[in-house]
């Protein structure tokens, strides 16, 4: 195809680039998948719940733990308390659930706290959600990673000094996968999550079967706690953050929500089952592990999970059911982190779409995945380990608070939503926001259910927020506005930007009436000329200039100018002071300020262009300076004469 | 002025920048100086003493230390070896000081053994001499500020944890004083140097005193020395290990010889009689100072210096005169390790003028002083500190190796050009290599002394680089040879740019036959369409090129081009990769192909300038990549027309 063939408004199109080179990434993460080959699949609720509940159930393995390091500043007798307090995050779960149902059911193509606030709230509560959802993704990878490898130091404790670069490198395990970009087929999710499944059963089962025939026993040299120098008393205060820490549990619920359009149909109907059996297994898991952990009298410690406690003490030692029980809730934890590979970039590809966060989220690397983000999440999940010492314990005080943010806001928009249902006919359809509202005539039962699920997770946040404020609460408290802040000033610059750069009530450009041309010179040499020959078919205006450090030096320009120049005026600008860059953007400017209307101003430089990479540090890089500086203050064109090539 | 007055082969010449800002950098190191301040002055003896010789005189401080260090392996009674070990080492100085006598005498205008190496011996030696000697200015400001330290921590153990980091601190603040280019009052030098001679010659004058009177005692509370777990014999092997390390006396002898231009009038009469000055007061001293630490029974330690167990020991306390003595000592050494901040950017810009290194070590900052090689000097150095943890003993077996070769290679230098001299007419005069040469009657005599200067630091060079071998010296012997390879890599890129470069047989370019030019195009909006006024000045042959990532926007695109697109052609490239910059090089790289002789490609970029720094984040940077890997790639031409500015 020869396109000298066309003229006049020939459009042309062709397809290049069929097959990419290969390089280190491509066997890295494979080879590159072109855009068609996007993938669309559906499945049942067994796979789904598999699929989508990773997050949710993995978080059994740390939430007991967490709510008795709390009690543990009251002394062991306030480990009694735990029993009541998984009661009642059990109830709020249920609570949760009930109103996520009514979600489901009204989003059937996809939920998730940022697009139900973004179509029933607006722009602010929607950049709201996006943060405390992006910043519980993070949290997720950060606390399951954290945990998991907590679990594999219980069982092997010489690698807790390397437990923190044990965590990165799963990190980054993960990201590498997630780059890839695995054809997600049920089965890599079923195993796991069933494997796990059985295990837990099968320890809190024998475990209450031996309590219940009382030969269950206590743990066999537990580990050792943390000394608390006075112990304090059980106040309303201490019970609240023991609950909050708890409420950790609850991280994940909202996954089937997001993941609807993937279910098999109905998949309204087929997702929320799936949620039901999610929330009886999170509950009932949560509730027995909570029980028997205080039976055995475990301790919480950063040596030993309570997990592995209570496994050992359940089987009796540390034989293949232990061991077992403890790759499972390391597996299982480690595909949670997993579950927020796929989420985060998802939501900021999603963000991006619509201006809050830079454009290249949407772009989708060599393997269709959103790579920026997944690269992205890796290295601030990352940053958190380590800052955090891979320590759950620490980084607790940092997660719920954004996902009851996200909670509140779905379930506010929900209920929002109901009440402009209401309003309408019976039979009427409106449009609002690319979402279709319908009449649905149980709407104030509705309202009430996502409402009253809204106002227990707002107080749930606020609880939060108070009870651990000071151990790291604060760091979300802050970061959540900022981010915000980002989002909006984001969206603004786009905006603004599509704005000035519109056609709208755009006529014309004025013809060009005069182009003046500065070429620079450093030298009089094969190189200089041929840009002086380039510049010759720009323009008659030609100014050639030179900045004079040694008068020896230009002197000699001088004259070799006088044979070599083709009578272009030469401009030498002595620098008293050995600057280069100054006096050019000195007499550069002062030019542009004559400027007259319509006239243009190029800057030539030829460009030396070095055979080998290293040589460029044998040459004053200013042409490279000058170009960044130009750029950056006037409407000036610059155009590089490269010489010296291969 | 207006130059558009002017026309045709005009040339004007005028001052720019008169008045530079003021930045940051003009308060760290003060308002930048127009090059016409650039100093001159002389100095007499006295002055000069003072100002070319701390580094020589400096190294008292250690080079006793560092004999017994070695000799200590062989238990404490091997102490008594150090004595005729310093007479050996008294004997060389005078060797290589009668040899450099002559250098001075024969290079009124400085004679370094880079120049003298040179001029004489030809380009390799003089590339070797550039490694060694640069290699010894950063070890002299490594060792010299690491023993300073080492003083000062003697006198405040307490400082012992934090001497790698006060070393550091220490540097930069050289570094500082440096770029600031102090005016070199010769007063500066001449207080701190004269008050360590008067504190030295007080210290030893005082302990050879008591010594005869019998008062003298040995050292109190001695340091602990390092365990040597089985002690070795003595052998004639560590006798010379011992040998070479007290070598490290004579570095900086040479100084005198570099500085000959500064001294008054008879400037090599004058130069001459300060190194005989210098040399006898550094083998004294040195003598004096062994002695007295073998009778006072001082062991050598990295945790106090033998100049602090003598000063204590001398004057019974470690009172006024103590302290003082430590002052001195450590100020004399931070003048040392300046001497090396004046000598190293000077060498670097002569050997960057010669071209073995980048041009850039040959611009003078803005405070009149070679910056870029100030800067490089802290930076290595301070780095050889962090390494060897501020020891000098550790150091110590890299530095003198680079001071042997130097003075082998002057001396050697200097002995074939007796013998060259030796070979001209009775008056004749012959210049070579910029230097004169004339008949000497006494050639021979004068050949022989340089000579056997020659050999004998030839084969101290040769015992330092075996004996110390395995302790550090095989990092310099493999390093001046790297050096040496860059040195010779950069010389040859810049003879062959120059060469191609060159307008020698040049006659002209042919001219310019076609012109073509391809628009890049990511939208059509009022940014791109500026870029297309432009492109329509340079040709009427444009192309507008797009690469499609999504077929939608792509239809959307063709039909805005159809509005605004002026009739210009437009390719659109299909990318099912979702790559953008390898299909535009491919499609590039096929036009550049079919090109002919005397056609020319211009690639016209728009480039879109944000207002804020922070929002290049926010837009693909394609347009600078691109721009890259074609300056790379091709001869394409390279116009950037920006838009969205201000």
């Amino acid at each position: 195809m020869d396109i000298d063939e066309y003229n006049g408004t020939a459009v042309m199109r062709r397809t290049v680039g069929e097959r990419p080179r290969r390089s280190w990434r491509s066997w890295l993460i494979g080879r590159p998948l072109p855009t068609a080959d996007a993938p669309h699949q559906t499945i049942g609720k067994l796979i789904g719940l598999a699929v989508f509940s990773s997050d949710a159930m993995s978080s059994v393995a740390y939430a007991t733990q967490e709510i008795l390091i709390i009690l543990a500043v009251a002394g062991t007798a306030a480990f009694s308390y735990s029993i009541p307090l998984a009661v009642a995050i059990v109830v709020l779960l249920a609570i949760v659930i009930f109103s996520y149902e009514q979600t489901i059911h009204a989003y059937p193509s996809g939920g998730g706290s940022y697009i139900v606030a973004r179509d029933n709230l607006g722009e602010l509560p929607a950049q709201i959600a996006a943060a405390a959802l992006l910043t519980d993704y993070i949290l997720t990878v950060a606390v399951s990673v954290s945990s998991g490898v907590a679990q594999v130091v219980s069982a092997y404790p010489a690698l807790f000094p390397w437990r923190v670069w044990v965590s990165v490198a799963l990190v980054f395990f993960v990201m590498l996968v997630n780059l890839r970009g695995v054809r997600e087929s049920g089965i890599t999710f079923a195993i796991p999550t069933y494997f796990f499944l059985v295990m837990m059963y099968m320890t809190v089962g024998w475990g209450v079967i031996r309590w219940l025939t009382g030969s269950l026993g206590t743990v066999v040299n537990p580990p050792e706690m943390e000394i608390v120098q006075t112990l304090q008393a059980v106040t309303p205060f201490l019970i609240l953050k023991a609950f909050a820490s708890g409420t950790s549990a609850l991280t994940g619920v909202e996954a089937i929500s997001n993941g609807i359009p993937a279910f098999k149909e109905p998949k309204s109907r087929n997702a929320g089952i799936t949620l039901i059996w999610m929330a009886s297994i999170l509950g009932s898991l949560l509730l027995l592990i909570t029980i028997l952990a205080h039976q055995i009298q475990a301790l919480p410690s950063e040596s030993e999970t309570i997990i592995s406690q209570l496994a050992r003490t359940v089987f009796e030692e540390r034989g293949i059911l232990y061991l077992l029980t403890i790759a499972a809730t390391m597996v299982i934890l480690v595909m949670a982190a997993n579950t927020a590979f796929a989420d985060f970039p998802r939501l900021s590809a999603i963000a991006a779409t619509d201006g809050f966060l830079p454009r290249q989220f949407t772009y989708r690397g060599s393997r269709l995945v959103y790579s920026r983000g997944i690269v992205a999440l890796a290295f601030i999940a990352s940053a958190l380990i380590i800052i955090f010492r891979a320590s759950v314990t620490r980084l607790i005080p940092l997660y719920a608070i954004g996902v009851f943010v996200s909670f509140t806001l779905s379930q506010a928009g929900m209920a929002h939503r109901w009440w402009k249902s209401g309003h309408l006919k019976p039979g009427e359809e409106k449009v609002e926001r690319g979402s279709t509202l319908r009449y649905d005539p149980a709407w104030k039962y509705k309202m009430v259910i996502n409402g009253f699920g809204a106002s227990v997770t707002a107080v749930i946040a606020l609880v939060f927020g108070a009870t651990k404020f000071s151990d790291g609460a604060w760091i979300v408290v802050f970061l959540i506005p900022l981010q915000v802040f980002i989002f909006s000033s984001i969206h603004h610059h786009y905006r603004s930007v599509a704005d000035r750069l519109s056609l709208e009530h755009f006529g014309a450009y004025p013809r060009i009436s005069r182009h003046r041309v500065i070429l620079l010179v450093g030298g009089v040499h094969r190189g200089s000329l041929a840009a002086l020959r380039y510049a010759r078919t720009l323009s008659d205006d030609i100014t050639a200039v030179y900045v004079s450090i040694d008068p020896n030096e230009a002197a000699k320009l001088q004259k070799k100018w006088e044979i070599w120049g083709e009578g272009v005026r030469l401009v030498i600008l002595d620098s008293p002071y050995r600057l280069f860059l100054e006096p050019l953007l000195e007499y550069i400017e002062e030019i542009d300020e004559q400027r007259q209307a319509n006239e243009i101003i190029t800057v030539v430089v030829p460009q030396f262009v070095p055979k080998h990479w290293w040589a460029k540090f044998l040459h004053a890089r200013t042409a490279d300076t000058l170009r960044k500086v130009l750029l950056n203050r006037t409407e000036i064109v610059i155009t590089e004469v490269p010489y010296e090539v291969h």
